[in-house]
């Protein structure tokens, strides 16, 4: 394809950045810190998942499908730069309403609907790139909302917990060739729950409910989250990422604490997730990237 | 531990079989398949578990946690043989009710808490063995329950299910270690749920919830639960098992069939299964035990 903006090697800093905005709080954190190290943003809401508030920004809303409309926004808006960022659930092909440049890029999107999500997201860049377009990652422009290694707050993982984040990351990576989800629940080296198509939110509610009924042997305030990113993934898309959301679910699920993967993990509001892990008595921790227990 | 009937090498079929009964309707399906082989059954009936019509066979009612009852029990009918068969949902220690026996060997039980469900069950067993009794599967009582290969009814699978067979089968198989659940979902060889403690019923409803909210990709009437017995499972327990409550979930879930492992899957009541099946338009296949797909 051709069309797009003269190539160039070195993007400037001058340009604005396109921030194609999913849903939850990680979005308007991007654009915020973006801001901050003086970059211009451009939102591209998609509607039905973006949250309004990224109307603070420069905006527009897209649907998902209007591949042109996006292309055409791009070039008006002079950004060469574009960040995918914030969930987006499994759209069904169906539900989709496709205008003439998605339509032409229907087959490859297609096969690639066929893979796990990492093909699909391959496949997305890969018609960004063609057209001209740089896919950036949002870890890239705002490495700041990166976790670090190490505990977060006051509580820390005892020598149970640590156990069982270890036996957590030993199973995540052997789901890696699988492009499964991105985190498990493990208790006592007993593995409670893992996550696939739900999401993190939902399995930590599964957990709460298993607790509820008595499934879970171990008691109350024991046992962990493990978040990790996909072995293979491109960094560009779909990082795992916390909240404060996170820290309530860890606290229904009566869980003891969460350990994700340091500068691979998004916090999208340090502060407030920091309050509620303090306030809950529950770890954060940053695991070191290779995989290793803390 | 000593006291026990005194050991032989073969067992008398004369001699009755002690079924320690958990829920479903597993339980009596193997004493009416033991019976019909002329084998006179006992059943250990648990409390809050097994259901009331095993009533229909000789029976006592024992609670979890009454090991010196279940021993006196055992000798007083003149059983050396026991099977363990049926869900029983891990139980929270603080809940059990222990007689002396059992609180005497706690420390072993504990132990086998930490570990996964194999340790746990292995351990159980060995309390048995070294009080004299000897721990039979119930394959090895009721071959007949287990299903064969190929499939059952007259819906099989197309190339693409097929290709979803393979690759849950390499997932289930990559967990092994973990000692996890025996079943995953997946749809176009997306991985959409992963068994852990919440069991294949509940896992399929949460198949069907993520269809309705529109989080799963493929078609209604696409993808498969596979289901495998743990690699290094001991078979006198926990064999996967699948009844008509399987393919009613499999119907909600919009999954286009199951495949589990041929001669090492329970079928509860493979007649009303059947019917089920083939009502619903669901296939039900038997995949060779090495691990391929069928």
């Amino acid at each position: 394809m051709s069309g797009g903006p003269e190539r160039r090697d070195v993007p400037s800093a001058d340009e604005p950045i396109a921030i194609v905005c999913g849903g939850g709080s990680l979005p308007l954190a991007v654009a915020d810190a973006a801001t901050k190290r003086g970059r211009r943003v451009v939102m591209l809401a998609v509607r039905g998942f973006a949250d309004p508030q990224v109307e603070r920004f420069r905006c527009h809303w897209i649907g998902l499908g209007q591949l042109g409309r996006v292309f055409k926004l791009l070039r008006a808006e002079a950004c060469r730069d574009i960040v995918f960022i914030g969930g987006m659930l499994r759209p069904a092909l169906g539900t989709l309403r496709l205008d003439w440049t998605a339509v032409r890029a229907l087959p490859r999107v297609v096969r690639a609907f066929r893979g796990g999500d990492d093909h699909l997201l391959v496949s997305i860049a890969r018609l960004f790139e063609d057209a001209g377009f740089r896919l950036v990652g949002a870890h890239e422009v705002a490495p700041d909302l990166l976790l670090p290694e190490g505990a977060l707050g006051t509580h820390t993982p005892n020598e149970r917990d640590r156990a069982d984040i270890e036996h957590g990351l030993a199973l995540l990576s052997a789901l890696g060739p699988f492009d499964v989800g991105q985190a498990v629940v493990v208790a006592g080296r007993h593995v409670i729950a893992v996550e696939a198509a739900e999401g993190t939110d939902r399995m930590l509610e599964r957990v709460a409910a298993l607790r509820r009924d008595g499934r879970i042997r171990s008691e109350f305030g024991r046992g962990v989250l493990v978040k990790a990113p996909k072995p293979k993934q491109d960094q560009r898309f779909d990082l795992p990422s916390i909240g404060p959301p996170t820290i309530a679910g860890l606290a229904k699920a009566g869980l003891a604490g969460l350990a994700a993967t340091a500068g691979a993990t998004f916090v999208a509001e340090p502060t407030e997730l920091l309050r509620a892990a303090e306030a809950a008595g529950v770890f954060v921790i940053g695991t070191p990237s290779h995989g290793a227990a803390p």
